[in-house]
């Protein structure tokens, strides 16, 4: 389906068997398999079945059915701590231009996502600022 | 109902009202709201409207209800770079205990998320291993 897949994108490709994968769970609407070059043991990846590089370009019956898909691997890794990160830009760590979720079991300290939290402070007037200008959009 | 919200917690009563918040998009199953400590402007949480700490302890219609809300407010930020995160356990970074997925704008280099990725090399043969164990846990 051409607004579905795009022929140069290696996780279209992956869906589409062209490419090999050690495939997890499958649905209708998503794909899932092991990453290959991975943060910890067992750190997957969920992919919609549409091709979009950002999560708010995909429809939401897509969104709708990655986290029960998360669940299953997170159950299946069986790791007490785990991250479920989702990338959009490079900016922002893309790598692949396809929308993926990963799931990353956290072992140790120095294995897993590293999550660096460089916390801003806002005054309240600010927060009440910005909340108004958001909920105009939303 | 006491199946779903705890009285303890901070995230409960939010969604409960006993303590305010600058709320963005409702549903009947998820509340979302700004992050008072944001990593970068615009940073909200979408919180499932039952109390559980960990992802794969959530029932399915909740997890399903979350991504369309993310969409709606990665909409609302208008951000060309953002993460979505969602943490479990302490060593994975999460101080809250009931289930929260961050969308945080990426505007800059320090500003928003870090990420660090402490990628591992394993072998096809270890690959296979940890599938083949996997496939026998989904
Ligand atoms: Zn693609
Ligand atoms: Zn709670």
């Amino acid at each position: 389906m051409a607004a579905k897949n795009l022929a140069s994108c290696l996780f279209c490709k992956i869906i589409k068997g062209d490419i090999p994968s050690f495939k997890l769970v499958e649905t209708e609407l998503s794909f899932s398999f092991l990453d290959i070059g991975p943060l910890s043991k067992g750190h997957a990846l969920v992919i919609p079945k549409y091709h979009a590089q950002k999560l708010h370009e995909l429809p939401d019956e897509y969104l709708a059915d990655v986290m029960p898909i998360a669940k299953k691997i997170a159950l299946a890794q069986g790791a007490e701590n785990y991250n479920v990160l989702q990338n959009n830009g490079r900016l922002a760590h893309q790598e692949v231009d396809h929308v993926h979720f990963h799931i990353i079991p956290k072992p140790s300290k120095d294995e897993g996502l590293i999550v660096g939290w460089p916390a801003k402070t806002m005054s309240k007037e600010e927060l009440q600022a910005l909340h108004e200008e958001m909920k105009g959009k939303l």
